[in-house]
């Protein structure tokens, strides 16, 4: 395989990888491992930095660094920090009192502490000049211009997710090389931003070419994608690459449970739904217990990531009982078209299906 | 353009058409210019009987045949008649009441008349063995085994939408000789049966592949596709065939109020929502008034299509001032890819745009 295989070899160029496949940066499950297994077979490993302390950043760049010698994405979140609100959270502690009582749990302290999900920030600004990566990527948009210019200065390439066309706009205009265009069928949290609104959002099919026709910059297909039909699908409506993530997940790789392990090999179709019960904002997961009984969508979740605090305990001890009720289990729609493989092997073989798959259609 | 030349041809020798182009049935709108011009073209023309009278369907099915000579589609509804709900209703009734005080209109009598959507029956069964249409398709699963068999008698090929895995391995055990897989960016009517579940519904880009996967016979991917682009994307997903509807909408042989034409124009991608405010049974339509202050999913809302009756007289003194308020305006997700086209001329160069792009890739 070389680059001039692809129809489309702008990402290519910009990212420097070989092959037009980014690892969707998975907070919790993408660590060191996963990362440098996509990197070192050509495509573009990503390590999200959400949950982790600067050292632990640190400590897993230098394992990926080490393992593989192509461009890491570090991935941050730049969500706008929400106050705490006690009301909003005494009132969700009330509408989970029954599972407490049903789990022979103590409501946990109003001061319980959050759930560690860091926006991107002066420290971890620091961290990216330090590091020095190929390619930073934001979720829920982008950090505040002069932390911005800084990422920028560093001759890192920026990527963020926008899930319209009107986001796509927004953070091209503000100097972003590659808009990663997240459809509905994506899992984990959609990266809406201009908008919290989770019925109207686009699929991956019509959001693409729309997109596609906005921006002048690449496009990154994201969402739905799990084999190479879904890469030469995404390419074909206007995509220069895609992001995959659920794919992975199945991958030794990746730092997931049992339970959602097992959850995601029985996954189905029309098994999951955006809610927002997990953490405050909408994400994709298996509709399990949380999410029959609480949501999908509730009214009452607070803000992100204050929804999380309250159901810990809960998802500590249903856990321990091996239960997934209150396990956020985050998918894509498309993991019932996965299997179980190597990261390396995943990422070298959809782009071999995908490069032959476009060779028939000659 | 021949057969041979595009990648998969089991469509076009299944139902005799010359593109791999379904035109959506699409009640209301879509009547025998629009069906005769892309039968004309090459694809297959649909005609939406589920709001006609015998009479009706009798005559646009004539002045179709004298118009082209290619293959017919005749859609029917088959959903379950649901008994009147007075409660419900008076539910309903109630909670439109300010909308009445505003309009300055009585509230109608509790025995309104429903708007007519009549499921497939004997009569209807009765006038596909006289008209003979080479092909017959449904919406909400399937009628009952007896008048499935009188279908299928007359020779007619048979198609379903199915919005899961799980509807398209029913239709296809209960003989539906292709399947349309409706993903969730379609617009109008989900085709759902089996399940009423807005918030699990799947996208295009997920759907597609898995009931490629799941069904022996060749499906026809929906939802989101206004261009060759999407042509060539479903192809690729393992579609066969694809069922194109809201470009439909932008022709000039649709009936589609100015209104409606208008808001269409104006479309963006996230201007949609699945919403059930309007009939009872979830589907997708621009956010209007009614949709953001009633829903957009309303659990208040009677069964199908009797949520309509309490609408209708709102709906109508809006209309005639000017306003959309009270207004399916049912729409896929891509209306912004679309432009105005006569309906054969749309066929054409869609299916010329898809085989060359079919062809670059190469």
């Amino acid at each position: 395989m070389s680059k001039s295989d692809w129809p489309d070899s702008r990402i290519l160029d910009l990212l420097g990888i070989e092959l037009p496949i980014v690892q969707a940066p998975m907070a919790g499950p993408a660590g060191s491992a996963l990362a440098a297994a996509v990197t070192g077979a050509g495509g573009l490993g990503s390590l999200p930095c959400a949950m982790l302390s600067p050292e632990q950043i640190r400590a897993e760049t230098e394992a990926i660094r080490k393992a593989a010698s192509g461009p890491l994405n570090l991935n941050f979140f730049c969500h706008a920090a929400t106050p705490e609100d006690p009301v909003r959270e005494a009132g969700w502690r009330d509408r989970l009192a029954g599972y407490y009582a049903e789990l022979a749990l103590e409501p946990p302290d109003t001061g319980a502490a959050a759930t560690s999900r860091t926006p991107f920030d002066d420290a971890a600004c620091r961290l990216v000049e330090a590091l020095r990566p190929e390619v930073v990527s934001f979720h829920f948009g982008l950090p505040e211009p002069r932390l911005l210019e800084r990422v920028k200065s560093t001759g890192a390439k920026v990527l963020s997710s926008a899930t319209t066309v009107a986001e796509a706009r927004w953070l091209e205009s503000r100097g972003c090389d590659a808009i990663i265009a997240q459809g509905a069928e994506a899992g984990g949290h959609r990266g809406m931003f201009l908008d919290d609104e989770p019925a109207t959002q686009v699929g991956t099919f019509a959001l693409v070419p729309q997109v596609a026709d906005a921006v002048r910059v690449p496009v990154i297909a994201a969402g739905g994608i799990a084999d190479a039909r879904g890469i030469v699908a995404a390419l074909a409506l206007g995509a220069s690459a895609v992001q995959i993530g659920t794919a992975y997940l199945f991958c030794p790789e990746a730092r997931v449970s049992e339970l959602h392990r097992k959850a995601l090999a029985d996954a189905r179709d029309d098994g999951t739904a955006l809610t927002n019960v997990f953490t405050g904002r909408p994400a994709r997961s298996i509709v399990n217990r949380a999410v029959r009984e609480l949501g999908p969508i509730s009214a009452q979740a607070p803000a992100f990531p204050q929804a999380g605090t309250a159901l810990a305990p809960l998802r500590a001890k249903a856990e321990a009982a091996g239960s997934a009720d209150f396990t956020p289990l985050w998918s894509g729609q498309a993991a019932a078209l996965c299997r179980v493989r190597g990261a390396a092997e995943l990422t070298r073989e959809l782009a071999a299906d995908a490069l032959r798959r476009l060779r028939i259609s000659a």
